[in-house]
């Protein structure tokens, strides 16, 4: 069991949060890169042992965890490298013109304040404690104050302490990072609630997200949540495509629904069609291909129930044909894949139908027409992900419904599948609400720190006084804009 | 009087709107610069006749009316030649790595949709029907439903005009732009809750700003309001400073305080210092400065009203000196500068006190220690300006206090006045709740058109079906991040 944080604790880590703030504000780029290269060594070395303990706690296999690890420390490395790029610092320089009566005016971005992270079950590392809202939060230059998942207690503590180490190392103060236990509601509405707290950022339910957003939204000075609340991430695949393809195309589908338990927000919840032959060789090839996953344990108790009562609810609907229902296995709670079919006049009317089931479980739709196709592109809600399996010519046939996916999506794939969410620069980890509640970030590549920063203007400021990244000389050697031409030198100016 | 445009009209406006973003969507940042070029020539060849009609609606002045239209058409080219550029696109490539089994991945910012936009009465053109608001949101690629207000009319109805006309010159689709009028709460509130729009911007009082943001909270589909909602904009004077400088900064404050009849969201209306002295001084050569302060007629009756009845409640608080209280001249409505005096003690305990009087209205806080300026500067709420009247030795002398101050406002200046916001990269209208509901945007500046794009992501699209911006031989030749690295080259890649 989790020992909750008392209340009275929560205020203290909060009042050094604030206190941290005003000594994170002050370090440069550089600085913060290093702490984060340093976090990234830390958990480096944390070996077999945090391995076991997270495999323990979330049933996750070692080659899974192996793989988060490694993708968790190259979040702290890439994010590391942006930040001391000076890339989320936007420096712009608007140099005075005493000529036009125009003062000096110098704008870069800063941390927005103390932030609280509440950690996802489903990525022990890559989205929880030590993730990448910790890293991009950090690299902003804001003070993190973590609500751990109770999932996996112990292997948020080891992360809590791998970053608290490096706080010591660098003799940051203590209010840099705060780890902050407990299962109750309460807590985490406690921590959105409080007037020093500046941004949330959640990944998790839509019910969970959402009253966060609403808490944030009712204080005396609202604040930002980032909360990414999942998705059925649908597929429309085409005729032409499904013509030659099905076999594939249902083999990578049932891959990408099932892998990691279906475990994933990106997992591919919706395949819709045209019927036809094209979509019955699919959906006989998934029938087969389902017989051979094999029965994996989900990530608790908790979610287990969730995706048997979600999905037993899909199931129950009038009008849907079940392709493959397997059930849990019970000695164990180990599930494989289900999968229903339905038509596009059922899926349009039962809301029911387009829920998240949050596990291996896919719809596949049907559909009498194009019309309809397009009718389910214009009703869809907003998601993480569509995927477009198509030809060329497919597209070409298709480029109404396929400028509509564009609004409805923060990721628009071209064949391939959703899950596997590359930390790069150009990924899009956020769609229209209700995928998440601010379609404008992303939680996935290093553009995850835009989201903990605010600009501030200086207007003719001595550059003694001036931030390093906006010194006439540029000592950060980041590239800036001045006079709306973006370089990456040293002003000669005279010292005002 | 102003018709009111009936809800039928209006929600024939805004399917429209939905129609013109997808003809949007399509346009180049090319197209859209040229189309906001020719609104500013169109609204350059207003002549004298518009200036007419403005003065005789908003009583302002005809020079500065002169200097207001030529900030207005720069807003538009300055804003135009920012997304021709494609600084608001930020194109993102990740090229694919076929060996690492990594797709193609590659991000662009498109229009959010359908915007809706609130004039404001105090700059008739360059915060109105054809300001900075509507400039930015078309440069976003986002079609724009102006609900005109209701103290310029006529001025909104040329202003309109003007721009419809450049639709229909560019052929463009009508409903890239729409005008909305009437006066009602209600038209407002139903523009907000229509579930087409997508964002909306407002310049205007708290109260106003404040309604909206709960209205597009409490949406099925939230959608983010940019509503810019005044400050008090503190003046922080130090004693070096203020010993030596006592003269000319009482003139400069009561120029700023008394600019436009006190209507700028940017006006000082706060100076805080020790007392003693050199304050003394100050404010005795404020006394003398305020009686050559000519009356003038404020915008419309609705804010003279208000001016009136904000100044003599903050007036009537105990433990307040009056240093100059002038009348409203009954006769004409003009009006000049009222100052009043209190301590620190007072103006903490009454919250009266640092609420917005728009208008020419100050109030100087006499503390008696350092400790309390220290203490205003960490209660004060978020500002859109603040300015540091002081020496260099003052800011050696008082580091923490202008820490504080930092967290605070979204633009601090130091000497100056806060009246006069440039219009470029650097400047920063926009401070933390409640100057505005995201300190994150400005409002002013090219940067403004951030406020309305989103990121979408293309994984693995041929490169035909891939936007201008993001295919291989970069033909807008447009600075873009590949692999990390910024460059306006032309791929050379197999085409997929």
């Amino acid at each position: 069991m989790m020992e909750e944080t008392p209340t009275q604790n929560i205020d203290k880590r909060i009042q050094m949060a604030v206190e941290a703030f005003q000594f994170l504000k002050n370090t440069t780029i550089n600085e913060r890169a290093e702490f984060m290269n340093a976090v990234a060594d830390q958990i480096e070395v944390l070996g077999v042992e945090l391995l076991e303990v997270t495999h323990a706690e979330t049933s996750l296999p070692l080659a899974r965890l192996i793989g988060e690890k490694a993708r968790t420390t190259g979040q702290w490395r890439s994010y590391a490298k942006a930040v001391a790029a000076g890339i989320y610092t936007e420096a712009r320089l608007d140099l005075a013109q005493p000529e036009k009566q125009k003062g000096d005016l110098r704008k870069y971005n800063v941390g927005i304040g103390p932030v609280v992270i509440f950690g996802a079950s489903n990525f022990p590392f890559a989205f929880s404690t030590a993730g990448g809202d910790t890293a991009s939060a950090i690299g902003a230059g804001c003070p993190v104050i973590i609500k751990a998942h109770p999932a996996h207690p112990k292997t948020s503590q080891i992360m809590a302490d791998a970053i608290t180490t490096v706080v010591k190392a660098f003799g940051w103060p203590e209010g840099v990072f705060s780890h902050i236990t407990g299962t109750s509601y309460e807590i985490g509405a406690y921590l959105t609630q409080h007037k020093d707290i500046r941004a949330v950022a959640f990944t998790g339910s839509f019910h969970g997200g959402k009253a966060l957003f609403d808490i944030a939204n009712s204080r005396e000075n609202p604040i930002p949540v980032f909360a990414e609340m999942g998705s059925i991430n649908p597929v429309f695949a085409f005729q032409n495509l499904l013509e030659t393809k099905a076999e594939t195309l249902a083999k990578e589908y049932i891959a990408s629904l099932t892998l990691g338990v279906g475990q994933f927000c990106t997992n591919p919840g919706v395949f819709i069609s045209l019927k036809g032959k094209p979509l019955d060789r699919f959906i006989t090839v998934l029938k087969e291909e389902t017989q051979y996953v094999t029965p994996v344990n989900m990530l608790h108790k908790g979610i287990l129930e969730s995706f048997e009562k979600n999905r037993s609810s899909a199931i129950e609907q009038p009008d849907v044909e079940i392709i493959m229902s397997a059930n849990t296995a019970t000695e164990d709670s180990k599930v494989s894949a289900s999968i229903i079919k339905t038509n596009a006049q059922t899926f349009l009317n039962n809301p029911v139908l387009s829920e998240e089931v949050f596990g291996p479980f896919g719809v596949v739709v049907a559909c009498e027409t194009k019309e309809e196709l397009v009718k389910i592109a214009q009703e869809l809600k907003g998601q993480l992900t569509i995927t477009v399996a198509a030809t060329h010519e497919d597209v070409r046939n298709n480029d109404t419904l396929i400028n509509i996916l564009k609004d409805k999506c923060g990721r628009l794939l071209f064949n391939g599948m959703p899950t596997g969410v590359e930390v790069v620069y150009a990924m899009q980890h956020g769609g229209p609400f209700p995928a998440t509640t601010d379609s404008r970030f992303t939680s996935v590549g290093p553009d995850a720190v835009k989201r903990f920063v605010r600009p501030i203007s200086f207007q003719n400021w001595p550059d003694e006084f001036l931030p390093e990244e906006l010194k006439n000389d540029n000592p950060l050697q980041i590239s800036r804009m001045v006079d709306g031409v973006m370089n990456s030198e040293s002003l000669k100016l005279q010292t005002i």
